[in-house]
């Protein structure tokens, strides 16, 4: 049985689009002679539709364009994922199409609820196996999180007797880290059905989720054959064979494709693909960004301009009376490293004259934190006028550290329709300038700006380790409070200094008002500023005050 | 038996100051001689406390404050809801406390996970019923949701025998018309099990939500006998008695009270609630806004008056040269009438040096829309400028109409802290203006913002009819399509006109990346923007175009 992995990136809401990508791919699979062809989970209209589910308009949309996938690819097995709306029930379906027609459907048992997935919102769970037979072989049906409680598919498929193959079609985002977990899930399974898995991921951007693809094959012995590109559209093809002795050979019709080298370089692509995706599905082609001379806009402009090409990022420098001229200059040298526009636009005249309406307003302080914010804040107006004017997409370029802690200025650094390393911290930032440099062969991002310690300059002789702690500690903290969901007590115990933990923790419980107002980025890490992490704004617990539940005594 | 139902303003994660309320409760009920008290569901906590349940040190802190609560208060049996974590898994429960000791455990066994709950993905649901005896009357407990689907109810009590009463603690959100639904449902439940219902529900605004309170008592006849106030704080009271016929007999112990006068009042007041329980419970005293003169800005200023006291706002009115000599003085004739502080900061001077300073980049409009929304942004600054300066929240007062539309300045009038009328469409203003006029008998908000045409003033002679439908239709168009999830052809078929359908449909759509970059602001209607509506912004999907999933052949 030759089976063909079809990994495409879909676009949520475009039904015409996707099934004309399956289309092509069906193409392929016709000249490759495929006995089934697979697409990810929730194909048909892209992952996740979120509350467009809540339209039956939109269901219904849904179900035709299936219908006629189906009528439009005759010639073979395929099954694909799409949302079903069967008797006022919705289901995370996968559909079987042959001949013309869809004969048979699979409903999702396990629907996630957790971290950035809200399956239960809109979905009722399956409760009904599904094996489909081709060629002989007997292949057991899965959506993504079925196969992920490997004892709660043992009690789904418990009564359908010998399988061949285990099916699983999937929309998995990436983060750092998750690809070994999949592997391992991926083997496991096979092993303990003893027979093989074939695994279609989604790719591609969506808002503020990447999809790394690497969709794959594992024998049953649990080894992982093959695998298909990552963070790239691919046609993953092989034969699945059993033996006499029970063993399922897998035997790919493809060398192997080139995959990420370590977790920077991996970063990185999905970094670039967020990028490339956001901008271009919301039907921009043009960003721009202010270019401070720092890292994080050094590295905001550099994965921008390998995601959307140089000739489409404009630079804007805004200096004031503070910024010094070696960042002034390093941003026009990253700018013509990268070969992008660049423009200079001198904030000192506007300041000059907000400082005076301002001053009609009795306590205002011309030297203040106040008139601090405001430089930045008129650095976002510049930017956000550009973008109204030529119709580009402003990129944010604040990291996760300044945002966890609050490091940044509402409306001001933070305002744009982008933010490229929003869930990248600033210790991460650092080693991606430095791959980017490596990767391309040359100092792309200036030395200096690597090396210089890092300042906002919205005051004169500013650090930023003025108002944080040093970055690797920083990092380190908010690695243990905001993705381990750890108390300050737990942080203390494991030997952070205790009176730092406070003041972090005082300062990402503060700012969530903040970054509920900071626009979307890419999600990088296990757990994200975002749909990933939903803390009320309104909240009087604090993770530090041991005796809090009694404080008013 | 006497039953008190203790509705308070709980602060989510506030564990001690929450205590401190119930301890005050506690006492007056004593006074008042009841044999049962009972707080509203996750009481302890507050309500929703989100992802604070992902932190373990929070539900052991949430477990010492229920602890402490029943220690502190050992006289009488309450009732009260707490985040539990047992075993490794997390159940909504209502605690049964009785000298000095939690005694019993009620587990709630339908977990919300639509609009804006999300209680599948912090809560298992519990299964076993729990029937507690007061008095020698049987009290069958339950929380919330578990009482608004009768046959999941009747399946939960169908072995616990004869009951008096159903014991309901809620955290049910307002919206308009729910009270109706809830009086009917509490009215069935009781009617259906024969037995008197008491039913305590949570007062008090958390982020987008206002919760209104208004708990009540119901017969066995499903006659509702008593309502708690609306929108404040209320201890209720009132003797249960079976009678010999078996019917159960309520009798409230104090007069009944005042309830809001109407579908406005009512509106008006959860508004006044929700704008101050969010400025308070965030620790500000003191908020600001700007004033142009026009309706909404004046009803959002009327309204945090009312919250917070005049004395407690600033208004800012910041005229261009756009801007009419009549609606500068109506944005101080208002000022005056509500007794607030009132500043004039006029942006001529800053607007003539953005321009001058965007003219560096080539293909700068000085006449374009990026030129007009640049006022706007230029007042958001100031805004934000003297919120930083003054520690004061800005309020931000667009209204439904615009936001569904987009018809705002992103990073301009969107900039602030928190949106008071964000889920009142345009046309529900204007009755919010009259209203305030009439409550106040005076002209709070002068004849003239009422009846003048609706203008950005961002260019000569603009009106929003230029832009949008007249707003009876804008609004009903939105009802449809944005509150009730109908399709274009759903809203044409029903009589409205095609081209405008279509038309605002792709300015909601198109502008979902600008709602999530608004401030949160307070839910009135059964679908706001916020929780309760979540779409992608990367979205290709249209609801208007009728061949849309072949449009690509």
């Amino acid at each position: 049985m030759r089976v063909a992995l079809g990994q495409f990136n879909a676009v949520v809401g475009d039904l015409a689009g996707n099934a004309q990508k399956m289309r092509g791919m069906y193409a392929d699979a016709l000249q490759a002679d495929v006995d089934l062809l697979v697409f990810p989970e929730l194909a048909v209209c892209g992952y996740p539709p979120e509350d467009l589910l809540h339209k039956k308009h939109f269901l219904q949309d849904n179900r035709l364009a299936l219908d006629k996938l189906a009528a439009d690819c005759p010639d073979k097995t395929i099954v694909v994922g799409f949302a079903e709306s069967h008797q006022d029930n919705n289901y995370n379906s996968a559909a079987v199409l042959q001949g013309g027609h869809q004969v048979e459907v699979y409903r999702k048992s396990m629907l996630p609820n957790y971290g950035v997935f809200d399956e239960q919102r809109y979905f009722i769970p399956g409760t009904r196996p599904v094996v489909i037979d081709i060629e002989g072989a007997k292949i057991a049906m899965t959506i993504c999180f079925d196969i992920w409680n490997i004892d709660s598919l043992k009690n789904l498929l418990k009564d359908v007797g010998p399988i061949q193959m285990i099916l699983n079609i999937s929309a998995s985002p990436f983060h750092i880290g998750k690809i070994t977990k999949r592997q391992e899930i991926i083997s496991r399974c096979a092993k303990e059905f003893n027979c093989a898995l074939s695994y279609c991921n989604l790719v591609g951007g969506q808002d503020e989720l990447v999809f790394d693809g690497r969709s794959m094959f594992a024998d049953s012995s649990g080894k992982i054959v093959a695998g298909a590109r990552a963070f790239d559209e691919d046609l993953l093809i092989a034969d699945i064979t059993p033996t006499i002795d029970g063993v399922i050979q897998v035997a790919p019709t493809q060398p192997p494709a080139p995959q990420p080298v370590g977790r920077i370089d991996e970063i990185y692509q999905a970094l670039v693909l967020g990028t490339r995706d956001y901008t271009h599905k919301n039907g921009f082609t043009k960003t721009l960004l202010g270019l401070s001379g720092g890292i994080d806009s050094s590295v905001t402009a550099a994965i921008a301009a390998d995601a959307l090409g140089p000739e489409n990022i404009l630079g804007i420098t805004m200096p004031s009376k503070f910024n010094s001229p070696d960042t002034i200059s390093d941003a026009e040298r990253l700018a013509k490293n990268l070969g992008m526009e660049f423009l200079t636009i001198p904030i000192e005249p506007i300041l000059k004259r907000f400082d005076e309406a301002l001053s009609i307003a009795p306590g205002w302080d011309s030297k203040g934190i106040a008139y601090e914010n405001l430089q930045a804040r008129i650095r976002g107006c510049i930017l956000m006028s550009l973008s109204n004017q030529f119709g580009s997409l402003v990129l944010t370029t604040g990291n996760k550290s300044e945002t966890a802690v609050g490091y940044a200025t509402l409306y001001g650094d933070t305002a744009g329709g982008f933010a490229v390393i929003k869930d990248a911290p600033k210790t991460l930032v650092y080693k991606l300038a430095e791959h980017i440099n490596k990767i391309s062969a040359r100092q792309i991002i200036p030395a200096d700006v690597i090396t210089r310690l890092p300042s906002a300059e919205l005051r004169p002789d500013q650090k930023d380790s003025d108002s944080l702690p040093d970055y690797d500690l920083l990092d380190e903290i908010l690695k243990g409070y905001v993705e381990e969901d750890k108390s300050a007590h737990q942080l203390v115990e494991a030997g952070l200094p205790r009176d730092i933990v406070h003041k972090v923790i005082r300062m990402v419980d503060r700012n969530e008002y903040k970054r509920r107002l900071c626009p979307p980025g890419i999600r990088i890490t296990p757990k994200a500023f975002g749909k990933d992490r939903r803390l009320p704004i309104t909240n009087r617990y604090s993770s530090f005050d041991d005796n809090k539940y009694s404080a008013h005594d």
